[in-house]
Formats: structure tokens, C-alpha cells, sequence
């Protein structure tokens, strides 16, 4: 397994000098105070608990994976004392407001601490994410003495949650589920039906499991404006906070899955559960939003931490391992061979990896400072606004495209390792199969791109991309003097022009035929990811640039110049092709009859 | 896991209406006649079994996988008895020449075969492709009395074989092989030293196993000059062909790995056992390579094999899940849903797979053409040589773009299936992770790039990729009129020409600085690919024409056309991204020093 160590530098980077969160904390309102050095205390804490508490966890957790038996399921070792540690030491309540019991920090510090828990063991952090379902339903729809009940132990650790959504014929379609609500004398509801793909949905970490489940109120209305959101604990919770009764809610099976296999997904059982309302009835989708685009965004951080986990094994070998010489003459002389990191083909996929890393770490930060800004407001309505529908804009893109690129990064740190990289010994293809669900679960990437382009761009009429598109082309006519970055400029120029372009001439085909947006959809979010993260070097670039002018020696400062370069020359490049294919038309996809689809 | 049923109609297709494989096989010299209909007959026994007693075991070759305990190997259940029909029926014998104790068929009639072993089950296929090593070894390096001794038992499958290259600090780079052979007073060998990655190194299917082993005679030079080969058999066959003493040949450990679990991967240590030279001293690596190009174009058809068997799958969900409505209007008003193949995106994910599917099946049977005419001949010295020509161009294209696009195919595959297809049961995520495997071993695409660009193009100062274009360029002229063709052809052209102005503008970059061929490498392997897949489809496009043209009703010839037309408009243009990334040049890839890729 490679050791995972936190890339403090990198992160420091993005933090202080491009995002310059402390200000950005200040500008907040309301919230706690949060010096750099704090921050900076809170992450390296972050790291050494990552490193030396869940690392090691990691293999053991994917090699022994989860058993079920009798309706019980056994986690792997050392996966429950690891959580404790974790709700003891404070982690789980970071970014849970001071008046609800949590310590009031923003979103983006709570993101900054996953990135290293996740790339550290991710199958172990989904038990911290899942926890934090109920968590967040809670702070959004939740009574007094809802929140009283569940969330003190939640936020201690103590408790666990889930979000129950699936069910075996409804997972993108959710307004097709079938699980029953009957409302009870008491007030409370009988929840009746099965939930499958339940991460966490049973498990020997904690005491209580508090579901937080989407249902239909008997004689509700059909789809998806009939459905409600209840919480239905394990057990029953007395009045003291103690467990009590067991509620019929059991796990019939858990998965054999690709990967993540230290984290439990179960097949949930309702059998007239208790289910206690969350907001309104048939209100439960709004919420159950709320908690969704969390997950979309905690779903693109599993892309950013394991392709930092696959980049750091793959860097790590590349330099130890000795094959062939440079074709320019032996670079060490004295060994057998050279160490591969010389060859051009192998520091092609190291800074593919990089530069798809590094972007997606400043891409997410700054998706944190915008939800941070959505969460407070900084006292100005309009820059809320602006951040509210550049989160809405971003989001499916940082969850579909971050994933996607990720998946192609593992799988360069896995190549790296040629032969070794297929052994699970190195742990490079658990990586690569750890990362493979991130593209379906939370939506996946079809799901997002009709997101983006439905409802987000053609929803607004085209301005959330306006949004968006404005702020690169300001940035652009502010740096196109710039003779560093005048070459960067100008392609993010171009590509920018060519989205809304591309964006407008889709708008006209759309409304001849539907399916021509689901035709161009995966197309046109990749071009938008691509786009985005033009954005998003080309601003590392100038303030690396800023820095060497200011006569920094650092050599951090120079190798992300050199990255923003290589991700400008060979990899923004792709947006051609993804033009190309999502002008090309629904026709060459929806003409063959179905029955000639066939072998 | 789903149904594997073999796609006859699309093999015939490539073998009658494309290749005409009949009137190939009677312009073999001195090849065994061999009609239509009886090729026809193979391939339906071939079917059958693959079908009936391969594919069932597939799952349980993944569940079960191989087990190590003291120097033995347990290979899955029903493994050795399907391995012992395979041999009894003659299979293994199939190519190999009448004089040699085999049926004398062409390979590429093995090829097509093996096609649909592979997708049935591709970790047992592994032990027929294996067992085929020796086999190759001694038909093109062995003495009279050596083939005596091992083909005969070999080709009845009741012996197996191997590949005994990789050692620990020597995978690419084969120079570095330490293995070392001392002659013995009997004009034998004692071969010491460890090999590693040794797919069927030791199992319990056969009764002996016959190692092609590379390794160093004391004394001989350095690098790859000083390196033989040798056949291993793990007991010393007496002289009535029995088995007699044990040599001292020992599995060690078997690897635990991402796939092809069924396959025993195996660490080898050989203690002075005893070897016998094939071949001249020294020149080990040219028998050698004879097999190395056969097993390129076999983990080729690796690629075609897994592709199929999840395009099959996910094609067969496509139609039965359903979930939400069609954006044109419900297409199946009585369900609770409309199928998913109604879904623009999912349609685009299974055309994909066609695409690359079929192409990939149209290309790799026509390279087992070319290998018939090489093995053969035709009586003209010029179609030989431009066969070898072809073939020696063609190879690494095939090897790592045929595995490359099956790796994307597969993963359309499980995307297709949703969460479901993280779950083992469904048996996506299985040829994910079996296929990912292809693109490293047998060379990685890198070193295949390397083969390509240096060796194949530059080596030949252009002569084999003209070979090629040529050919093209001939096909376009020949079928710029017909209007049916004409965008195709505009298409193909435009890249066959494009293609050979960045070869040149390479070559002269290339000449300055050696390190721009490997940075160019993949991505101009990648635009070759797809510009063959181009040439591939023109001409399946222009065969399912003219039957169209004759008045065939047959649905199979439109949806021939149409996949033609997506392959054109949808997967083609990912060369303008390959082109500009190679363009880009080595400096982007070189001038950020060692040292400062660091985390």
C-alpha cells in the first residue's frame, strides 16, 4: 500500500495563497473565528489522524471486508475504535452550528479534513459521510425535539445514520419508490419496505443507526411530489436519550462489491418501522436535496482523495524503480537502469495525475468557499446570489467530472506500476476500484450532465453559465497582458467563447427535440469540466506567477506553472473532441430500433 | 453474470461478407481445404462449448480463485475438466501443422475461437494460451527429438506450458534478466533463478507443465544480447514420453490480484533444474519475440472478447430495466418506467461499445489473414511482404488500442447497470477488472507506442505506415462517388492524410531530440487507432451497402451502416485531441526537474 501522507504544500497553497481563506472566513457572518494558524492546527491534527490512525486500516479493510450473519454485520478490524476516536476527538460535529451543539465551523474546513480521511481510507470514511446524512436532515427540516433527540450523539460520534433512497426498480427514478408510510395514533408513521445499497445501514461501530428514509404517505400522490422523509432509528430512543426499544428495521444482506469493501452495503428491511416526519409531508425530496448536493460534492471529494492516493504511489515508484535507460542518455549511470520518472510517457501520466489532483483540490476548496458563503452570507445579497448559482452551476460538474478524470488518474497510477500495479500487494488496483463507484452513486454522470444542462443551463435560460462565463471572461481580460500567462489566457479565452457557442446552438436543436439534450449531455458536461478547470489552473498559474515575481525560490512555485502548461497544452485539448461528438446530433444515436440492437 | 451467447451473426459477417474467409484459406499454399461450411461447423462446436461449459464457470473462477499451500496450487472448480474436453476435442492442436502432429488450420480460425473462450471465461483461457507458449517455442526453435518429447502430449491439452520472462527487477526491460543456465556434462542446462508472473506456472489441471524459460548462459554477454531459451518441464520425460524425475521447479507463492482470479499467477524459482537449449545459444529473444507477437495479438482479442461479453450484458439490461420517462414521450405508457436503452446517454454508452466491439472483431480477423499469409504464403512474394509489413505495422496498434477502448467498453458496460453494476452478482464489475489487465501485460501500451513510433515507423523511415496509408488512400479513391460512403470516406481521408504530416513533423522534432518520440508515443498510437478503426468501418459500411444495394431486408446491414455512421461522427473526432496533445511536444512532459514532483 503506498503510505498516504497529507500534501500539506499542495493544500497550504490552495488555502492561503489562492483562496485566501482567512480572509474569506472573516468575511463570513457569524462565523466563529478561524485564524490561519487555527486552521492550519485543525488540518495537520486532520493529517496525523489520517496518516497514522486510518492508513493503516485501509488494506485490512478491503482485504477483510464486511460479513453478515444472523442480521448482524461485522466491519473489519480496527474500523469502530478508528470512528470513536474520530466522534471523540471532535471531527464529526466540525461544521455543525455552536447553537445546534457543533463547533460552528464552515463547510469548507469540515471538506478539507475529509480530503485526507478519504484518501487515507475512503471505504472507512463513508461511515463518517453517512452519519452525517441525519445530521444535515435534521438541521434542515428538523423539530426542536427532533434535533434534541438524535443529534447530540450523532455529533459525538456515538450514532451512526444512513440515507435510504434506493430501492431494487428505483434508483435514478426515485419518484418511482413504493416504501409505505401509515400514520400511527401517536403521530408517528409505519415505515413498510425495502431500501437496498444502504451504506452503513447496519454495523458493529455504533450503538444506534438513525435512518433518515424517504417514503410515501399512504394516499400521497404519485411521482415524486408524494414523497416524505422520516427518521427511523434502530432502536427507539427514550426520553433520558438511552436506547430503547428495537424498531423493525434489519438488514437482510449486504453486497459483494467491487471495492470499497470495508464499507457495509446493505439491503434494509422495514417492516412497520417507527418513522418519526422531518418537515412536511410530501415535502421530503427538498430536503432530501439539501443532503444530496452535499453528497454530490462529498462524491467529487472521493475523486480528489484517491486520485491523490494513486498520484503519491505512483510518483513514489516512479522514481524507485529502475527499467530502461533514457532515450537521451543514461541519467543513472551507475544503476542498471534508469529510474522510470525519466521517460516521457511515464511523466505524461504523473502530470496527467497532477494535473487533474491539483485542480480538482482548488476546484472543491473553492466549491467549499461557496457553500461556506451560501451557508452565512457575507452581508451582500447579491455576491450570496452569485455564489448560490455558481454552487448550483458547479456542482454536478465537480461531481461527474472530478470522478470521471479521477478514474482515468487511478488507473495512470495503477499503469505506472505496470505488472505490480494489477497485485493487490501495492494497493493500486484497490485504488482503482475504490474510485470506480464514484461515478455511479449520488447520480451518476448521465444523471449529473442532464442536471447541468436541463435543468441548470437550460432552466435558466442559459444564465447560470452566464454567470460563470463572465467571471472567466473578466478574469481573462485582466490577465491577457500578462506575458506568463498570456498564452493560458488566451486558450481559456477561446474555450469560453466556444461553450456559450456551443451552449446556444444546443438551446435551438433542444427545442426541435428533446432528446437532442440527452444526446450532448455527457459531452457537454466533460467540455464544461474542462473549461472549468482552464479557469481554475490559469488562476493557480497567476498567483504562482505573482510569487516568483515577488522572488520566490520556492520550486513549488515554478512546477505549477509547469503543470498549468502541461494541463493548457495536452489536456484541455479534449474539449475538441467533446465538441465535435455533441454537435454531432441526437440522430446517430436514437435511429437504430431498439430490436436491432442486438448479438 | 450475464448469458454469454456467441455473436454468430456479426462473426459471419466479418468472415464471409468481409473477408471472404474461403477464398483466403484456398489461396494458402499447402493449407488444409477448408470451406465455408466447415469453418462454419468448428465455430459452432467452438460456440457451444464456450456457451455450455466455460461460461458457467466464470463466476466461480472469480469467487473460488486460485488457492497456494505448500508449493500447490488449487485452481478452481470444473477448471481442469473443461481444460481436458478442450484438449480431447482437439482444440488445442487446432493451428498447428499436419507434420507436427496438429490439424493444420490457420491461426487465424484459433483466433476466432478463441474470441469466444475468452468472453466465456477468460481467466481459463489463460491456461490454453499459456499451454500454447511451448508450443510455439519448439515449432519455431525446437530440434526433431525435442518436439518429439513435448508436443505430442502438449497438444492433447494432457500437458500445459508456460512464459518465463518477468523477474522482479525486470519487466520491460528484459536486458536486466539475471536467471542464469550453466551446461551440464550432458549438453543440458541448469537453470537458477526466480521468475515472477508466471500465468499457470504451477496448478493442478495437467499432469506435467513445460516452462519456455529465458536466462543467461554463464559467460554470455550483457543486456539482451546474451540471452536463451530454454524448455523447463516440471518432470523430466523418460524416454517412453512418461513422466519421470521431478526437476527442481517451484511455485513459491501465486499473487493475489484486481482479476483473472482464475488464473494462477505465479512466483517461480528454478534450483539448478534442468533445461534444455531451444535454439542457438544467445539468441533466445528471437524465438522469443515469435511467441511475443502472437501473445499481443491474443491479448488483443482479450480486449474483443471482454468487450463483447459486457456489451452483451449491459445491451440485455438496457432493454429490461426500467427507469424514468423517454424526453419525447413515454415509451412504454404501461409500465411504471420506459426502458433505459430510450435514454440518449445510454444509447451513446452502448454504441460505443458496438462500435469498438465490432470494430475490434473486423480488425483482429483481418490481422489473422495476415498472419495465415505469412504462415502460408499465397505463391507471391510481394502480398507475403506486404503481409509482414502490414501484420509488423499493425501489431502494437492492436495490442494496446483493441485493450485501451475493450477498458472503456467494459466500464460502459457497468455504467450502464448503475449501482448494480458495482455488484458482484451481476458480473460487470468482474470483466472491468479482467479486462484492465490487457493494457500491461505483454508490453504496456507505452512500450507498444514505443514498438509503433520507433521501431515500426521511424525504423522503417515511413515505409510501413505508407504500406498502410497507401492502401487507404486507394480504398478512398475507389469509394469517393458512392454517395452512401462519401462523408466516411471524406472523413478517413482527411485523417489518412493528416496522419502522415504529424509522423513527418515527428521525424523532425525527433531528430533533435530523442525524447519526443516517447513524448508523442501513446497519443500517436491512440490516433493511429482510430484511424485504422476509420479504414475498418468504411469497409464494413461499404460491404453492408452493397448487400443493402442487392436488396437485402436484412436489419443487421443498417444497423451495420448506422454504427458506421456514430463511429464516424461520435469516437473519430477524439484524434483532434490526440493530435494536438502530440503536437505539444516533449518540453511540457520533461522540464520539471525530479526532484520537484513531490507531495
Amino acid at each position: 500500500m503506498p503510505a498516504y501522507k497529507a500534501p500539506l504544500r499542495d493544500m497550504q497553497f490552495v488555502i492561503n495563497d489562492l483562496l485566501e481563506m482567512e480572509q474569506h472566513y472573516r468575511s463570513l457572518t457569524g462565523c466563529t473565528e478561524l485564524s490561519a494558524d487555527t486552521l492550519n492546527a485543525i488540518i495537520e491534527s486532520g493529517a496525523q489522524f489520517s496518516q497514522e490512525v486510518l492508513a493503516p486500516l485501509n488494506r485490512v479493510g478491503d482485504e477483510q471486508g464486511c460479513h453478515f450473519e444472523n442480521g448482524k454485520v461485522t466491519t473489519p478490524d480496527g474500523f469502530k475504535e478508528a470512528f470513536r476516536q474520530f466522534g471523540a476527538d471532535g471531527w464529526q460535529s466540525l461544521s455543525v452550528p455552536e447553537s445546534e451543539g457543533g463547533q460552528g465551523l464552515p463547510s469548507s474546513v469540515g471538506m478539507i479534513v475529509n480530503e485526507m480521511t478519504g484518501s487515507a481510507n475512503w471505504a472507512w470514511s463513508m461511515y463518517t459521510g453517512l452519519a452525517n446524512a441525519p445530521i444535515t436532515c435534521l438541521l434542515a427540516g428538523g423539530s426542536t425535539e427532533q434535533k434534541a433527540t438524535y443529534l447530540p450523539r450523532l455529533l459525538t460520534g456515538e450514532w451512526a445514520g444512513t440515507m435510504c433512497l434506493t430501492e431494487a426498480h428505483c434508483g435514478s427514478d426515485v419518484g418511482l419508490l413504493k416504501t409505505k408510510a401509515t400514520l400511527n395514533a401517536d403521530g408517528s408513521y409505519s415505515i413498510t419496505g425495502t431500501k437496498i445499497f444502504i451504506s452503513g445501514g447496519e454495523q458493529d461501530i455504533t450503538e444506534n443507526i438513525i435512518h433518515a428514509v424517504l417514503a410515501r404517505i399512504e394516499g400521497a400522490p404519485k411521482g415524486t411530489k408524494g414523497i416524505s422523509l422520516f427518521i427511523v432509528p434502530k432502536f427507539l430512543v427514550n426520553d433520558d436519550g438511552s436506547c430503547g426499544d428495537r424498531n423493525p428495521v434489519n438488514c437482510g444482506a449486504i453486497e459483494k462489491k467491487m471495492g470499497i469493501k470495508g464499507s457495509a452495503t446493505c439491503v434494509m428491511n422495514f417492516d412497520g418501522a417507527k418513522g418519526f416526519l422531518l418537515g412536511e409531508e410530501n415535502e421530503g425530496l427538498k430536503i432530501m436535496f439539501e443532503m444530496m448536493n452535499q453528497a454530490r460534492i462529498g462524491t467529487a471529494l472521493q475523486g480528489l482523495s484517491l486520485g491523490e492516493a494513486a498520484y503519491q504511489g505512483s510518483l513514489t515508484y516512479a522514481k524507485e524503480r529502475l527499467q530502461m535507460r533514457s532515450l537521451t542518455g543514461a541519467k543513472n549511470p551507475e544503476g542498471g537502469a534508469d529510474p522510470i520518472i525519466v521517460h516521457p510517457d511515464v511523466r505524461r501520466m504523473l502530470l496527467t495525475q497532477k494535473a487533474f489532483v491539483e485542480g480538482s483540490r482548488a476546484f472543491l476548496y473553492w466549491l467549499g468557499q461557496l457553500v461556506d458563503e451560501t451557508d452565512f452570507g457575507t452581508g451582500d445579497e447579491v455576491s450570496k446570489k452569485e455564489a448560490e448559482d455558481l454552487l448550483g452551476f458547479l456542482t454536478p460538474i465537480a461531481k461527474a467530472f472530478v470522478t470521471e478524470t479521477a478514474f482515468e488518474s487511478t488507473n495512470h497510477g495503477l499503469q505506472v506500476f505496470g505488472g505490480h500495479g494489477y497485485i493487490a500487494d501495492h494497493g493500486m488496483e484497490q485504488i482503482v476500484r475504490d474510485t470506480r463507484i464514484s461515478m455511479v452513486y449520488e447520480g451518476t454522470t448521465g444523471i449529473q450532465a442532464l442536471d447541468l444542462i436541463g435543468r441548470k443551463v437550460m432552466g435558466s435560460g442559459g444564465e447560470l453559465l452566464r454567470v460563470f462565463t463572465k467571471r472567466v471572461h473578466k478574469f481573462c481580460e485582466a490577465n491577457k497582458e500578462n506575458p506568463a500567462l498570456s498564452p493560458m489566457v488566451e486558450k481559456l479565452a477561446e474555450v469560453n467563447r466556444e461553450w456559450g457557442e456551443l451552449t446556444v446552438s444546443l438551446g435551438e436543436k433542444a427545442m426541435q427535440n428533446a432528446d437532442e439534450v440527452g444526446a450532448a449531455s455527457v459531452d457537454y458536461l466533460m467540455y464544461s469540466g474542462y473549461v472549468v478547470f482552464a479557469y481554475i489552473w490559469a488562476r493557480m498559474a497567476l498567483v504562482a506567477d505573482q510569487k516568483i515575481n515577488a522572488g520566490s525560490q520556492d520550486a513549488f512555485y515554478k512546477a505549477k506553472m509547469l503543470t498549468a502548461k502541461f494541463y493548457f497544452d495536452r489536456l484541455l485539448p479534449r474539449t475538441k473532441a467533446h465538441a465535435a461528438a455533441l454537435l454531432s446530433g441526437a440522430e446517430n444515436l436514437m435511429t437504430l430500433p431498439e430490436s436491432d440492437f442486438a448479438f
